[in-house]
């Protein structure tokens, strides 16, 4: 990631948490993006231990604070965002879909300690919870379902946090083969095509049939669309090459003409 | 959501899933984000069930189609895109990071019916299920913590997928107070302020005190930095003129000079 420098001024801080599992899915993302600072507002104890004594339980959750109320939570943060899942008491702040306030808070994180509230699995955050908020952020989810797990939500603002505008650039993992490579395999695929009688005609090195020529192009443009690695390239070859050692030490059946 | 008739298009698969509260969490992710067409491949029974009767389960659950191998499950699809923390076996396929990929599957979503393969909690997706996967996909996450929750990435995933890149224009919902409220309140408090001994001097409206001023552009530069709504300027003026009645029923102190 290329947060690093960045990513150490985020704070996650989960409000009233109840359910383990949640608590430790919401670490397990942190450490899957890089984020290392929780922080839990009065969770219910029984679930913050459960969560801390987990079997592969994220080695974050031993460093996790603990506190009693928002306002401590965030007193050492410059901006303090809530999510939300928009309903009707959000027009009281400024609410950012997560792709928008994700650009802003990258640029902030840069100078600045920020804390990334999320509410309750029941409930959310409250009215008052959400005052300590200098705006909200919603996942742009369904209308109809807007209410997401609260794990997810924590995977999904981090993974967006985390995400590279850039990667788009990112070349495609994948060395193609050479035009040499290509057409020999062509060539190949037309001898084993010759030698088991699917096409008629001399070699078509020799170039003298004009009849050969569709055919030998059909299959030539066949082998550029299948946009072989290299790697590929080779194996193809090695398994024509198998194939036409076998067809040329066979008695080739008559032609028909 | 924008995607609609193109998220039609997604199969989301699973790949042997052994956790029923997984399947819950993938199905909830495919219901917040739009998208509901759910496969499993010869899951463990058990958890499908157990998912499928859980208390508040999706009804994508109970549309949700099963399948004995991934051939059947992806056979009407034309494009099949295995998720994967990157190892050394994904060099035998080409690997998009989720931002890359996610913009190539939208694209091809358009025309195509497209599955996106997610492997079992334990191993991921094995080399005999990528070798269905005409490409791969990663979720750039930590090189020292790749492996993701399975219902977290299937929600990574999907949010990409829905995520809009116009929202970045998208405005603040902040409806800002006028330059006539601003002002308004900025001699409220000029007026309170004075009331309350704090500024020395004539009210600044008669502007015959020069030495007024500095203290008047002060508080003018305070209020325009408050970014006011509208709304809250409202507030803010009824606050203030409750307070200037209180000051101006009271005696006010001598002043100093």
């Amino acid at each position: 990631l290329s947060l690093s420098a960045e990513s150490d001024r985020l704070c996650v801080v989960l409000v009233a948490p109840r359910n383990p599992l949640n608590i430790g899915a919401a670490a397990r993302a942190m450490s899957n993006f890089g984020f290392s600072h929780l922080r839990v507002v009065n969770p219910y104890e029984l679930a913050f231990r459960e969560a801390r004594s987990a079997v592969g339980a994220e080695p974050l959750l031993t460093q996790a604070e603990e506190f009693k109320t928002i306002a401590e939570a965030v007193a050492d943060c410059t901006l303090v965002v809530g999510t939300t899942a928009v309903g009707l008491r959000q027009l009281q702040h400024p609410v950012r879909r997560l792709e928008q306030a994700a650009r802003f808070l990258r640029k902030r994180l840069a100078g600045n300690r920020i804390a990334l509230l999320f509410g309750s699995e029941k409930h959310g955050l409250s009215n008052e919870d959400l005052s300590h908020c200098h705006w909200l952020l919603r996942i742009p989810t369904r209308e109809e379902h807007r209410s997401m797990n609260l794990g997810q939500a924590v995977a999904v603002c981090l993974y967006e946090l985390a995400r590279d505008p850039q990667a788009l650039l990112e070349p495609e993992k994948h060395l193609p083969a050479t035009a040499g490579d290509l057409e020999r395999l062509t060539q190949l695929l037309l001898d084993a095509l010759r030698s088991s009688g699917y096409v008629k005609g001399a070699p078509s090195s020799s170039h003298k049939r004009r009849s050969a020529a569709p055919t030998e192009e059909k299959i030539r443009r066949l082998v550029r669309r299948l946009r072989l690695s290299m790697a590929d390239a080779d194996l193809t070859l090695g398994i024509l090459r198998q194939i036409f050692w076998k067809l040329a030490s066979t008695k080739a059946p008559p032609a028909e003409e």
